[in-house]
């Protein structure tokens, strides 16, 4: 389909942090939250660390597939609404061609230059579908390389995101100690990545700085709070 | 902003099956591996249970103030980009003016056609603003009460999924038929998942349920496999 240039830049630029903070905003508070828990059940780090492994692992399969299948579901939800458009408007024309008319009344195209746009949107029937896919559906035409690279980015931000809270697991046998540490590091790791994700979503800096320490926080007190009351 | 009747019906069906997908895919899929993963390396069914409930509060909490927050980042996102292409418009008219220009001439249009559509759309301020923000920006207006309903939908589905493989470990303190047991639910459950998301999604119903299957399974057998080697 046509596309102004910097629209194409802007989306890509995008999906990469997007998948970027999807997979580093789980990463950093769960397994974090989840090793603070147990913390409060269990003697050994041992556990705490296999856990911990566990969890990335599961989480990073999950949340990588996770991403694979959604963007592989875009690029068929693109094809079969496509082709939905060009069924409509080879078999339902008058329909698909109101529907134009429609949406340029309501920005306020009235008599002769509302005929010329309509004229001119529906002569070419592939602009007319990427008009309409665009304009109706708010879709873009799907990456076809994306499926793959959103898979790999999100499970590489999860599995380094994770692994920053258990380090610190595994490299003492005093739980007590080992979750001080774990605590300082990760309160440090999600203050830069909420700041580094704020300035990209275009959200103050120190704001989402805050935000993200104020999330993994009350993630981890409630696993804490909850293992302690089972453990 | 104007709106055709249908789209909004198609996009706040969209949100919110979106935000069950979103919590429910993860919620059956990392609890259950962390649970087959323990099964691996502990010898104490409350352990799993002690740490599959951390995982499952942390989760929960840490998915829904995400989509708490990522609601509130569009909603600011919007209202930053409508600020800028009014001042744009106020200040870069010209500049605005072959924007929407070359918007047209992409999709065919010349001379007067052009010109009086170009004419119209830049007539009215808010409706021009309303134009580049969904057409340039791929950007709708977001539901100002979206982020609280986005949190708790996220996180109900997170704690309901997660809790479907909790369950047997919870009913017994044999290790080994526990996991069956939570293997057989969680299959059966993923499975029901994976139909549904592909029927809200327009994918293949059997296809997209062998995926979920197929993403938990693999999920669970990183875990059980790492687990194993440092349990």
């Amino acid at each position: 389909m046509p596309t102004v240039p910097h629209i194409e830049k802007h989306f890509t630029a995008t999906e990469n942090v997007r998948d970027v903070v999807i997979g580093m905003a789980d990463g950093l508070t769960v397994p974090f939250a989840l090793a603070a828990g147990l913390s409060a059940a269990v003697t050994s780090t041992g556990i705490i660390v296999t856990a911990g492994l566990a969890e990335v692992a599961a989480g990073a399969i999950a949340m990588g597939l996770g991403g694979y299948l959604a963007a592989r579901t875009d690029a068929e939800h693109y094809a079969a609404e496509e082709a939905r458009e060009g069924y409509e408007i080879d078999h339902l024309r008058d329909r698909e061609i109101r529907e134009i008319e429609t949406i340029f009344k309501e920005y306020g195209l009235r008599g002769k230059a509302l005929n010329s746009v309509v004229t001119a949107m529906t002569s070419n029937r592939q602009r007319w579908i990427d008009f309409m896919m665009r304009f109706e559906l708010g879709l873009e035409r799907p990456n076809p390389k994306r499926a793959p690279i959103s898979a790999g980015t999100i499970a590489a931000s999860y599995l380094v995101g994770g692994l920053i809270p258990l380090v610190p697991y595994m490299l003492t046998s005093e739980i007590n100690k080992a979750l001080q540490i774990s605590v300082g590091t990760t309160a440090i790791a999600l203050l830069c990545f909420g700041a580094i994700k704020g300035h990209f979503t275009g959200v103050n800096r120190f704001k989402a700085a805050a935000q993200t320490l104020l999330v993994g926080g009350l993630a981890a007190g409630a696993a804490y709070w909850l293992a302690h009351l089972f453990g």
